[in-house]
């Protein structure tokens, strides 16, 4: 019981919390303002010949565009869920629910989880913590994806999260034999995403050889997950080692071009981005689309449903323009354009054999 | 008649907001700072042997200094167009009219465009918009250049201004063939030029493909159409998208950096260049001329053609004397003196072969 | 008498003043915050399966946290030096007695640096300057050593601060003579250590060649001691001596890179480190062991032993938490996890053979 | 008379704008702050030991450190002259007469530039512009020479300073045969000298390749003569140019690397040293001599001889102290001691074969 309205506080305090101002990271950016992309003056096509369609698990996006993982288990949750799950669809963008860890232990929250009635073409993805995922049978969790409708599985990877919270996880052993059993076992496509603090090219080198396809880098530089432990934070020691980890993390942009090369089939870049510029720029970094989670979670306070999808309307507005400008018909031409790196990004791109 | 005011309006507007402050780069410079020059304490010449003029589309100039094209169609740019065109004449400039296009829909402004009688000698550029050229025949065209007398005709490229003004151009293709035609068809030289986007390398290999001789690579750090639009936007969504894209477009210094090694025969520098100062550092990254429009423009409002004259003047005097002080005696010879360029600017510098 | 007095005096404005906030580096980092360690989203282990434990000097320390050499002499010493080592055994790290000269010339003094009784296990560090050691016979050393049961003997190397210092030493000649008859005749192992102003390339391979073993590379960022002197000063002279040479020395994160590959089996990093990352990230650029002085002499002003184990024992949890968030299961894992450098500490990396 | 008095009043001005604050670059420093010398802990020898002395023109100063030119003609002059004459000869240092073309014109002024008799063991440099040298006949020159008993001649060049001086000399050809006849015909050797601008490669190349073996590099960062020449101008033009070239010039620290490798026998690094550790760098960089002006004249201003002695003695100091601490026993060791080059000047270093 006390368990109950611990985690379902929790839940609230996020919201809150990450809605606000002060869970970003404090010296550090996502880097996406060190990708300089090239303007095309000449790009020989009428503006409606942009597609800035992308394929990503098996659905086809409209835009390169994906609302991150955010929440679930409460009423409030159930809220955002139905309508961002509701936007997405109706913009043919991905949908991230939040950890269905809730779902599981008290099965009566299932329905805060369940927007597929209201979103029924949205590419919908389901999301696990690693360490749960550890605890379950792939039965369980094949149970909750096929619950909510799921087209993939996120399965988030938060060890500096977990860390500074109070009752936090501290055992992340036997991860990739995890991610192996569901890659095998289960019926469909994992992702193995971060929850701000980025993956680097050894994790992607190890999980790509269990079989895993798809990321979501979720790098530093928007929301920092320690950043809202620590205001959470009652003990002062933890609060210390918080205030100390805040800014921890690769940023997005470095995550990306650490990830390159390795034959993921998609690649999902999140983490501080903030606007159309942002998806173009990650994407000509390598990303297949971008993902955002707290500027749609501020965009849903400010204005509802509809907030979500004006806020939405323009990220994918301002990517077909700049793919435009780039004289990029396609996603994957974008992902060709040429760009100039800054000199800190620079730094972070991996060493051709290593 | 609606479209009449409309255009002739939206000339008045673009010439008040360019003459004001609120119309550059918020984050973006030319870069043009960012070359160093490399005093030459031995100039063994006297400035008297210092020739700063320059051959460029068949006339020789007294020095590299061009009036960008600016103004047209209405009875404040006729005025603007005659002194700007005198001062050129005068101090033996270049001089580009505004687009021609009011000229081809509303006859009747022809004479605004007409500044030959009192320009005689002046090295005179036409222009028009690809999108416009596209549309038109050659003949058409031949007459807008013989009826003003241009000695070369510029056709602008403006993809991000069109796309973020309402009502713009959203049809870009093409492009190339137009240009193609106008190279083979049209009796006086072509000059693909910017607005303040400037030309990546990819764009003037293509032009240069179908015989483009002369760029005029109008990059950015001067300024911003896109932020000129911005203040025009009165639906929010355009608003948006024009702030977003206010500071988009390659750096002056760097657009002439990736165009270089290409086989132009001319390259004007446009583009956030204030000074005598800026003009030599283009040159000495290869430009053969540079370009300034808005500080010409706000020489006009502050003293009309006597302004025009003093603030060009004092131009012509700092490339000269710079000219003395890096030992170069011809233009040519600044394009080949040595300079040392700034760690951002160097990352555009082209690939030996790509 | 008077010198007495004077030593004693200067003992006590040495504490005071590095208690303080005024004897840090004014425009000098130890460039430990250009290291940027790599998230490892998916560590493999149980925070407790990371053993932090290193071997240094033939003890194995809990964590690898020296606290640096810092007092001695004088009764505030004797309490100081107790808590410290006190703390530090309790925690399982290293303490470093303060220099043991005045314990040589005033031998009543020798109680305020015999720890040993309070704290059995601690790997205790002996100290003298390289000037007094040159003076004295190896007889006169070990006895020393003897008095205090120290487990190695730090030999300090201080130009910078004997010569800004009123009556300090100005003759630095036989010091590598000096070492090479410690590192044969004495029968623990000599450390050799800075105290600000950080270890070069040069004088690692120096002293490498007459058999020493380990560093402690005390380098520039944190204390400088030629600004403690600056305020000590009152000859004009010497006080603007004293100014100009404030931030004389060597970063210490450059100087861990600069040692590195030349066959040392121990370097603690000490030098402006104030937290577990900084720990960490010396670590990781191949230190063996952190060192803290001013950091720990500040927790004990403020919460006396109490307060100094609860600011180590942080350190130490940082110092945990981040080589889980490395993957780092030891201490060596640590030592080769990857890290990206910023543009100024990479231009410290030697030359792979010169 | 017009003329005389104009002269004189001149250089009434020059010194009371250059002992002020308002004629220094603007943006552009010495770059010496970019040259970080690297500490050696163990430095091998007494202070005492330490010899600064170093042979420039045949003689041998105490230190590395020169006295710039800067004046002669007045009253006023005169006893600046002497008081720093007598400084230099007092400390062992070298000291530069300002520009003879006074005592040329003016014969009467000649006891203003006569300070053999105060200082009698002096390096003394004698000064003249390169465009009045070659209006003289070497015959004319060699009684300047010997009338001042100078040791060497400096023959500045200024061209940056000339073309902005309102009457300033515009002719800058045959510079290099000016420097040849003199080199062969003349009893003493020549310095080639800038006076704030720097001296490049392609300058460096050219002068040697007449038989010049000594250079003064005078380059940016300090004193800007054209900014002392903006002070003074009346005419809007003139001031315009001078705001705009105001930081024209290679850095000293630039200039002294680029002139490196040419087979120089002395080089003197002047412009923005303002203490002994700018010096230090500077010869550290590879020059023979740091030399300083503005903060000399500044030193009189304060403190008349005493003071420009205490000021110098100062200097000497820190020279002496660094190289203690850079193991440097001699001029030519600091010459080769290690240093790490901030990235903007590490750009200035040329190419090894160009
Ligand atoms: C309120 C909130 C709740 C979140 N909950 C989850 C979660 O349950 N599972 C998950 O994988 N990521 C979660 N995240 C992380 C986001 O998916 C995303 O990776 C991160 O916030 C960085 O993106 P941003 O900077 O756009 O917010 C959450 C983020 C927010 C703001
Ligand atoms: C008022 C104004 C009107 C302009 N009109 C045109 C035009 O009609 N055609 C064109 O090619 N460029 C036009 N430009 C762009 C300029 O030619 C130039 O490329 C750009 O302003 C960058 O230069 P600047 O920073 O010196 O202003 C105009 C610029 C201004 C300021
Ligand atoms: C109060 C104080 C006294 C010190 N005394 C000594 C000493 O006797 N011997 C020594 O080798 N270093 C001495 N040091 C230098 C430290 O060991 C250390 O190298 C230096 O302070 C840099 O570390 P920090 O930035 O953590 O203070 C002393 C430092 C402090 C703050
Ligand atoms: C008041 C004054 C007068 C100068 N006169 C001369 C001169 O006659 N001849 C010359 O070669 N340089 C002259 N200089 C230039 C200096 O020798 C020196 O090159 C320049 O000032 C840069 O050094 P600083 O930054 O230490 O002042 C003069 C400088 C000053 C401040």
């Amino acid at each position: 019981m006390a368990d109950r309205l611990d985690i379902s506080q929790r839940k609230k305090d996020h919201l809150a919390l990450c809605a606000g101002d002060n869970v970003g990271f404090r010296d550090k950016t996502s880097l996406l303002e060190q990708v300089e992309l090239v303007h095309d003056a000449l790009p020989e096509m009428h503006l409606d010949d942009v597609d800035p369609s992308v394929e990503l698990l098996g659905k086809r996006l409209r835009a390169p565009v994906v609302i991150a993982a955010m929440t679930g288990g409460t009423d409030e949750a159930a809220i955002i869920n139905q309508d961002l799950a509701r936007a997405a669809d109706q913009l043919g963008l991905g949908f991230g629910l939040g950890s269905q860890r809730a779902m599981f232990v008290r099965p009566h929250t299932a329905h805060t989880f369940q927007v597929r009635e209201h979103a029924p073409n949205v590419l919908l993805l389901g999301n696990l913590g690693i360490v749960q995922a550890r605890a379950m049978s792939t039965a369980e969790i094949a149970t909750l994806c096929r619950d909510t409708g799921a087209d993939a599985l996120c399965i988030h990877l938060n060890p500096a999260m977990e860390i500074v919270q109070p009752g936090g996880d501290r055992d992340f052993s036997r991860g990739l034999d995890t991610l192996r059993r569901l890659v095998e076992e289960l019926h469909i496509p994992i992702v193995v995403k971060e929850t701000g603090c980025g993956l680097s090219r050894g994790v992607a080198e190890r999980v790509r050889s269990v079989g895993v396809e798809h990321l979501d880098v979720s790098g530093s530089g928007g929301t920092s997950w320690v950043a809202v432990e620590a205001h959470r934070a009652v003990d002062p020691d933890e609060r210390a080692l918080a205030d100390e980890l805040w800014d921890w993390g690769i940023p997005t942009a470095a995550s990306v071009l650490q990830v390159q090369g390795l034959g993921f089939r998609g690649i999902v870049a999140t983490g501080g981005l903030r606007t159309g510029s942002d998806v173009a720029r990650a994407v000509a970094l390598g990303a297949t689309a971008g993902g955002l989670a707290a500027p749609v979670l501020k965009a849903h306070r400010a204005g509802g449903y509809d907030g979500v999808v004006a806020f939405l309307r323009r990220v994918v507005l301002t990517v077909r323009s700049i793919m435009l400008l780039t004289g990029s018909r396609t996603v994957a031409d974008l992902q060709r354009a040429p760009r100039v790196l800054g000199p800190t990004l620079a730094r972070w791109v991996p060493e051709p054999r290593r």
